[in-house]
C-alpha cells in the first residue's frame, strides 16, 4: 500500500486549520453527546479504572454520583461504582473534553460547539471557577450547591444569551484573546472578558431576573478561566476536523486521567496510546509542593494538540508569573514547537513573532526524530480528592506514546 | 540659589509613580471641574484662538455650543465666540484632560478621577465611539443626540456603578491592560472589557431598565476605546502629582491643539512652551491619504508622559497592524525611551522585557543632549470638521519646545 504521509499530514492539518468553531449553546449532556446515559460518567484523559484513578479523579466521580443523586457519599459511590453499575468512559469517546478531571455526568449542563466548516460537534462542560471545585476532586455540600446553581441557574441564561448572539465564533476570539497575552491553555484572562462583555447584553436580555443577571456576570467576569471550556470544546473541534486522514502521522488527541497520558493519531483511527503521566514542574501556591501534587491530569492538551496553549507561549509572556520561568523561555518553547509541527496556524499568530502563525499538528514522526516532545502548560492539582488547585506549571508527555504509535502506524501500513 | 536636579527629578517620578487614581464617579464638568463655568469651553492641548484653531477643533467648539443650547450651527456659533461671550481655555488648566479636540462644556459629563496618594483630582469627558464623533469635529444631529444619550442616560447610571463598585484603581487596571497587549493610548482593547466586565454587575444593579443596561453594556463592551478617557484622567492625576517640584527637569504635560503642541516642565509653573504640531506617520483607512490628515491633536499624549502610550509598545506588539511598522519597532521604540526618561516605572510593567518597568519621566536635559524627542503613538484627524479618523500612527513633538523650556529652566534657576 502506497502512502503518501505528507500529504496526508498537510490534509490532517489544513482541516484543523480550516475548521471554525462556532459556540451554538448550552444544554444537558444527556441530550446532546452522542453516548450519553445516565449510567455513564464521562473523564478526562484516556480509558481507566476506578482502581488506579487519582485521588482528584476519584473525587470528582463521587462527587458527580452524588450530583446525580446516585450515591449519598464516598462509600455507597464506591460500592455503586465498583459493583458495575456505572461506567466511566473518556470524554474523547463522545467528543467531549473537560479540564482537571473532566468528569461529565448525563443530566450537567455542557457547551455545545459545531465546527460549520465540517459539520463535527464538540462539547464540554462549565467552569466552576477557582478553589474547591469538582475537576479537582472536590464534592463538598458547597461545590455540589455552585454546581447546581450553574446547571439550573446560569446554563439556560447562556443558552439564551448565546443564542441571541447568534452563536460565538471561538476561533476569532482566540486569534484575538492570542494578541491580547493569553495562550488560551493556562492563560485565559483576555479570553474569558471578550467572552463576558461579549454575552454580557444578551444576558441581561435573557431574564428580568436582575440579582440573577449581576450575579452571573459577575461570576463570569472575575473567573479568568470563564472560557477555558468552551476553547477546549473548540480545539476538540478543531482536533477532530485533522482525525481519521488515512496515512497522517498528525497528534489529534493528547489526554491525561491523572494516572495515564494518553494520545490518538490521525491515521490510526481510535486507538490510545498511553503512558505514565508526568509531574508538572512550576510554581506552587503558599503552603504546597511537589510532594502534594497530583499526577498531570486533564484534557486540556486539546489545546497544544490544536495549536495553542503551550505552543502559543510567546503570545503570552506574562504566563511566567504564574507558571514558572522567563519570557525568553515562552519564546523559546513556541519556536522548539516549531520543529515537532507541519504547520504554522492560518487563524492563530504571535505578534511577538512578527505575526508568524502558532505551532499545529505534532507530527509524532518528527517528535521521534528529534527527542523532542510536545510542551504542555498546565494546572496543578493535590493529589488528594478536594483540595483543590496548589499551583501551575510545565510538564511533558512520556516518550513511549509517541515511540508505541509509531510502531503500530509502521505495522498498520507498511507491514 | 543651589539646586540639585536629578534630586528634583527623583522626587517629581516618585510621585508620579506613588500616584494611586481611582476612578470615583461620573458628573457634570460644571459640578467638579475647578473653575468651570457656563461661558468656558475647555480644549485640548495649548491655548489656542478661534481664528488659529484646526478644522476638527473648530467643528468641536461649534458641536460643543450647539449641545449647550447656544448656537443653532456654525454661523451663528462662530459669531457667538468671535463676538468674545464664551473663553476658550486649555483642559490641562482645569486638571482636566480630552482626546482630539477634547471639547468640554459645563454641562458634559466627566470622569472624576481622585489621586489617594497625594488628594489632587483629575477629569475627562465621556468617549463616544468610532464614526462621526464631537471630538473628531462632527457636530451634525446624530452626533449630538449620542452626545445626549451618554450624558443623560448613560453617564448616572455609571456613576452609580462606580459607586456600587467602591470606585476602580485605574494604576491597576492600567497594570493589568499592558500584560494584556494594551499601551493604553491607541490600543485599549483590554483595558476596555476590563473596564466593561468589571462594571457589568453593577450597571445591572444601577437601573430597572434592561433595554438600557443591555445599551450601556453593548455601548462600552464594542467600544475599544471605552476605558481611554479615565486611563487619561488617571495618567493626569499621576503626572500631576509630579508637576510643581522646584528644581525638576521633567515634562509633566505634553498636549496638541491641532495647530500648536505645548509642554510644561515639572519645576516651571504652569508655564506652556509650544510649536507647530507634527504631521502623524502612519496608516490610512481606506480612501484617505496623509493630504487629507489634521495636524496632530489631543490631550492623550497624558498617556506618554506618565509612562504608557508609544513608551510601553514594547507591551503592545499587536499594535502595529493600526499604526503601522514591525513588532521590533515597537520593542525598539520602548528601549529608546528608557534614554530620555529618569525611571522605569514600579507599578507598570512590561512582560516582554523580562518584566522591567516602562520608561518614565522625561527629563527634558535629555531630549536636548540625546536628540531624541518623545515618541507619540496617535489617531490620525481629517482636517476638516466632522469626517472624523482616518488612520493612526505616530508622531513626534517639535523640538524646539523642549530647547525654549531647557531655556527657561536655566534663565528662573541659574541666571
Amino acid at each position: 500500500m502506497m502512502i503518501d504521509i505528507e500529504q496526508a499530514n498537510r490534509t490532517a492539518v489544513e482541516r484543523m486549520m480550516a475548521a471554525r468553531p462556532i459556540l451554538r449553546t448550552v444544554a444537558p449532556a444527556r441530550d446532546v453527546i452522542p453516548g450519553m446515559r445516565d449510567n455513564l460518567l464521562l473523564h478526562a484523559g484516556p480509558p481507566i479504572t476506578w482502581e488506579r484513578a487519582s485521588g482528584p479523579m476519584k473525587g470528582a466521580i463521587v462527587g458527580a454520583l452524588i450530583f446525580e443523586g446516585l450515591a449519598d457519599d464516598w462509600d455507597s459511590a464506591e460500592t455503586f461504582i465498583t459493583s458495575g453499575q456505572i461506567d466511566l468512559e473518556p470524554c474523547h469517546e463522545h467528543s467531549a473534553v473537560g479540564p482537571m478531571a473532566g468528569v461529565t455526568s448525563s443530566s450537567m449542563q455542557v457547551y455545545v460547539i459545531e465546527n460549520v466548516t465540517h459539520g463535527n460537534m464538540a462539547y464540554s462542560n462549565l467552569n466552576e471557577g477557582y478553589g474547591k471545585v469538582l475537576r479537582y476532586g472536590a464534592y463538598a455540600p458547597d461545590v455540589l450547591k455552585k454546581l447546581r446553581w450553574m446547571n439550573n441557574t446560569m446554563a439556560p441564561i447562556l443558552a439564551r444569551a448565546l443564542e441571541l448572539n447568534g452563536g460565538l465564533d471561538m476561533r476569532a476570539l482566540l486569534a484575538e484573546s492570542l494578541h491580547m497575552g493569553d495562550e488560551g491553555h493556562n492563560r485565559n484572562k483576555a479570553g474569558s472578558i471578550i467572552f463576558t462583555a461579549r454575552l454580557a447584553p444578551h444576558i441581561v436580555s435573557a431574564t428580568d431576573n436582575r440579582f440573577v443577571v449581576a450575579t452571573v456576570l459577575k461570576f463570569l467576569g472575575d473567573n479568568a478561566l470563564s472560557v477555558l471550556n468552551p476553547v477546549m470544546a473548540a480545539c476538540k473541534a478543531m482536533a477532530d476536523a485533522g482525525h481519521g486522514v488515512a496515512g497522517s502521522t498528525i497528534m489529534t488527541v493528547m489526554a491525561r486521567n491523572g494516572t495515564d497520558l494518553g494520545i490518538r493519531v490521525s491515521g490510526l483511527g481510535d486507538r490510545w496510546f498511553t503512558g505514565p503521566v508526568g509531574q508538572p514542574d512550576g510554581l506552587y501556591f503558599p503552603g504546597f509542593s511537589a510532594e502534594d501534587a497530583s499526577g498531570d491530569i486533564g484534557d486540556s492538551t486539546i489545546t497544544e494538540t490544536a495549536g495553542i496553549g503551550a505552543f502559543a507561549m510567546a503570545s503570552a509572556p506574562a504566563i511566567v508569573t504564574f507558571i514558572s520561568g522567563t519570557p525568553e523561555m515562552a519564546i523559546n518553547t513556541t519556536l522548539e514547537m516549531y520543529e515537532i509541527c507541519s504547520a504554522e496556524h492560518s487563524a492563530f499568530t504571535i505578534p511577538a513573532l512578527g505575526f508568524r502563525g502558532t505551532p499545529v499538528g505534532v507530527d509524532i514522526r518528527r517528535v521521534i526524530e528529534l527527542g523532542i516532545r510536545p510542551q504542555i502548560n498546565t494546572g496543578i492539582a493535590h493529589k488528594d480528592p478536594g483540595v483543590g488547585q496548589i499551583g501551575a506549571g510545565l510538564v511533558l508527555p512520556p516518550m513511549n506514546v509517541f515511540e508505541d504509535a509509531l510502531v503500530a502506524f509502521a505495522e498498520h501500513y507498511i507491514a
